[in-house]
C-alpha cells in the first residue's frame, strides 16, 4: 500500500501570542514539526503542544531555526556550519526534554525557514545540521527538501531522510522550488494541488513550471494549519488519498 | 574514605563576552554547572565546554536559570511553577544533547542565580523544578542548598539530591546563607574558609553567625572559577581536604 | 465642559506575532499607549503604529514595560531603580525617533503591565521612573492609577502627572485595585462599567468593594482594544460620556 | 590646520558581561560610537557611557546594529530596507534619550558590524540607514566608509557624511578594504599604519594592496579601544599627528 506522511509545523505561539490552529490540526497530520524557542515557541508552549501530539498519538519532531525571533526565522542568516551544528544540537535536545516527559521518542528534525532554504543549497551548512542531529541520536530522520542538498548531506552522514513536497509551490526543472516572486510560484488551485501531490505519490513525478516532468520523491507533504481555509485543504488532500488508497502514516513506517 | 565533590559555575560566557576561566578550572573540580542559554551560555559556548568537560573527565550537570541574560539571572522573576518546570526541562534537554554528542551523561541539575535562591525557600516552585528533573530523567540528582526546600521537595519527588555547602558564606542558625547585605554575611578569610568546609565535612557542623554549632550536610562545595584569587583558593582548599585524608569526588561516587 | 482622555495599549504586535485591533480602536481612544520593544512591539510595529496614530490624529505616548517579552512584561521582576530608569528612559527614545519622523512628539508615559503596578506601590521604583521621564523631556506627563505611588512621586520631581481610572475593576476603600483573585475584582456588567466612569467624571466618586464611596480623580480611563467585545464596551462608553456632555480629550487638553 | 577625528566603539558590555576598555579610550578619543542594545549594550551600560563621555567632553554618536546579541551584529542579516531603517531609528531614539538626560545631542550615527559592510555595497540599505537618520534629525551625521555607498546615499537623502578610514586595514584600488581572509589584509606594523593615516589626512592618498596610490579622504580614523595594546596604538597615532601639526577634532568642527 502507498503511503505519504503529512507534516505541519505545530507549537509557534509565543509568550502571550498565540499562532497557528494546533488543536484543529492535529488530529489531520500524521507528524508535527515543533518549534523550539529560536524562531518561535518557548518552553511552556512546547510543553503543552508536546502533550497534545502525545494525546492524539501522532509522531513530533523538533523544527530548528535561526535565533531570530523577530523575524520568525525566515531571514537568511550567515552562520558558519558550527554555529549552525551547535544550534541545532541545542534545540533538538531542548525538545527532546519534552518527549522524554511525555513517554514519547522525538522521530525527526526539519530545519525551519531560511534554515531550511538555505541548507537544501548549501552542502556545509546541511552537512553541519545533518552531523548536529546524528550527535544526538542515530534514530532521528532528517525531513528537508526533495533532492536538496539536506538529502544528499544525509546520505553521507548516515542518517535516514525523508523527502519532503509541497503542494502548494511549482518546481523548477531541476526539483527546486521556484522563488515566490516568480508568477506561478504558488499553486492556488486546491484541487490541481491535490492532484500534483497524488501524482507525487503514485508516479513520482511531478510537472515543472517549464512543463516538462520531472522525477521527485515524495515521503511527505507540508500542509498549513494556521487557518480555516488551510485546514479545509488538509481535509481536501486527506480525503484525495483516501480515495486513491494512499495512506496517510508517519515517517518511521514510510521509510 | 571521606568524599567531597567541588563544583563550580561554568559555560557562562555568551557569543563575543567572555566570562570566567573554565580551562584552569576545570582541573581543579569534580562537576561542573554548566549554563544553558538563558542567562547566559550560548549553544557554542555549551558544545565547547562540554567538550572540554569530556576530554578533562569530570562529570557535568545542567544550570538552569531565569530567562534574563541581562540580569544574568540575579533578579527574582515572579515565575509560576508550571513556567519553571517548562524552562527547566527545556534548558536540561538542551545541554543533553551536547553530553549525548560527547557521549556523556549529565548527573546533576543546580538551578542558577536567583532562581536557586527561591527555589530554596519556595517549595511551590522547589517541587516544580524537582519534577522537570524527574520527568527529564530520574538519573539526574538535584544539587541545591543544604537543608533548603529544594531538598524536602527532592525526597518527595523520588530524585536523589546532593547538599551543597559555601565556603564564603556565613550561615544563619536555621542553615540559610546570611544575606550579603548583612554584616559579616562573606568569609573572607580563605583560611577559616578552608576549615570550616573541613569541619563540615568531618564533623556535619558549621558555626553560624551568632555563634552557635550548627548541623549541615555537605556533598559538594560550591566554589567560583571567575578569577586567579579565586582559583587560588580552590587549590588551598584541595590541599586541606588532601591533608586530611578527604578525596575529591562527583556526586556519583559520594550518593 | 467636563473632559476624559480614553486611553488604549496599541503596537503590541511582535514580528509575525500580531496582536490588538489597532485600527479599529485608534478612532476609538484620545491617547495611545505604544509598546516600545521590552515586552512587546517592535522597531517596525512601532513605526507602523505611529504613522497611524500620526494619521488619526490622536496623542501618542511611551508604554515603557520589563524586559520581558515571553512573559508580556506581566511578571513582577525585582529591578533596581537605576535599572528600572535607564530601561524607561531607552525606551521612551526609542519611541520618540519614531514619533519625530512623523512629526509629532510624545504626549505622555504609561509604564506597562506589572512595572506599573509594582511602581504604583513602590515609591523608589516610582521615583526612579519619573526621573527617568524628567530627564528626557520635561514636557512628558506620566500616566498612573489615581492617587498611586506614581501619582505622588511625579509631583516631588516635578513631572505633571495624569491619574488613571479602570470602567472593568474595583477599587479597595484605599484606591488600590481590588485583585484579580479576589471575587468580585472584575466589573462585567457593562452598564454599570461606563455609569461608574460617569461618576468618577462628574462627581469623583466611586463605590469601593466595601460598599463605601470614596474620592477619586479620573483624568484618562484605561480601554481594551484586543477583541470585538471590547470595542464595543469603548462605543459604548462614548455614547454615554457624549450624553452626559463630557468630551473626550487627550491628556494635554485635560491637565 | 589639518584636522582628524578618531573615533571608537563603546559602550559595548552588557549585564555582567565587560567589553573594552572604555574609561582608559575616552581621553585618547573625540568620538565615541555607542552600542544601543541590539548587538552590544543595555540600558544600564548605555546610561554609564553616555555620562563618562559627557564628563570627557567627547562627542558621542549611536552605532546601531543588527538585533542579533549572540552574532555581535557580525554576521549578515537579510533585513529589508524597512526593517533597516526602523531598527536604526529605534536605536538612534534610545540613544537620544541617554543624550538629553545629560545635556547633550549627538553629534553621528555610525552602523555597526555587518550591517555597516552590507550597507556600505547596498544602495538601498544605505538609503534606509540615511533616512531613518534624517527622519530622527537632520542635524545627525553619517559616520562611514569613505567612498562607499553610504557616502553616496547620504548625498542623495541631504544629511552630512564623515567619511571614514582604517589605520589597520589594506586597501582594494576601488577603495573598498581588503577582506579579512586575503593575504597582507591587516597591517600589522604600527608605526606603517600611523604613516598610513598621516599620508591620507596630509596628502588624502593611500596605497592600495596593488601598490597603486588611490585617492582617500579622510574624516574620522577608526581606533580600538579593547586591550592595552590597541590603547597604545591610539596613543602612537595621536602622537604622530600632533608631531604633524594635525589636531584631534570631533566630526561637528571638521565637517
Amino acid at each position: 500500500m502507498k503511503m505519504i506522511d503529512l507534516n505541519c509545523d505545530l507549537g509557534e505561539s509565543f509568550g502571550a501570542y498565540k499562532m497557528g490552529c494546533d488543536e484543529e490540526a492535529i488530529p489531520l497530520i500524521s507528524s508535527a514539526n515543533i518549534a523550539c524557542g529560536f524562531h518561535a515557541g518557548d518552553p511552556v508552549v512546547m510543553a503543552k503542544t508536546v502533550k497534545m501530539a502525545a494525546d492524539a498519538g501522532i509522531q513530533i519532531g523538533a523544527h530548528p531555526g535561526f535565533p531570530d525571533l523577530m523575524g520568525f526565522g525566515r531571514r537568511n542568516m550567515a552562520v558558519t556550519p558550527a554555529e549552525a551544528k551547535a544550534y541545532v544540537q541545542y534545540q533538538v535536545g531542548a525538545l527532546q526534554a519534552f518527549a522524554a516527559a511525555n513517554g514519547m521518542k522525538l522521530q525527526h528534525v526539519k530545519p525551519h525557514g531560511n534554515l531550511y532554504n538555505m541548507a537544501g543549497k548549501d552542502y556545509a551548512l546541511a552537512k553541519a545540521i545533518c552531523e548536529a542531529i546524528a550527535s544526538v541520536s542515530g534514530d532521528l530522520i532528517i525531513l528537508a527538501l526533495a533532492g536538496s542538498e539536506m538529502i544528499r548531506a544525509a546520505e553521507e552522514v548516515g542518517i535516514r531522510a525523508a523527502q519532503e513536497v509541497f503542494a502548494d509551490r511549482a518546481y523548477e526543472e531541476d526539483g527546486a522550488l521556484v522563488a515566490r516572486s516568480k508568477p506561478g510560484a504558488m499553486i492556488t488551485d486546491e484541487d490541481e494541488a491535490a492532484k500534483r501531490v497524488l501524482r507525487m505519490v503514485q508516479e513520482g513525478k511531478v510537472t515543472a513550471i517549464t512543463g516538462k516532468d520531472i522525477s521527485i520523491k515524495a515521503d511527505s507533504v507540508c500542509v498549513h494549519g494556521d487557518s480555516p481555509k488551510t485546514l479545509a485543504f488538509i481535509r481536501k488532500l486527506r480525503e484525495e488519498m483516501a480515495a486513491n488508497g494512499i495512506s496517510i502514516s508517519p515517517l518511521t513506517q514510510i521509510l
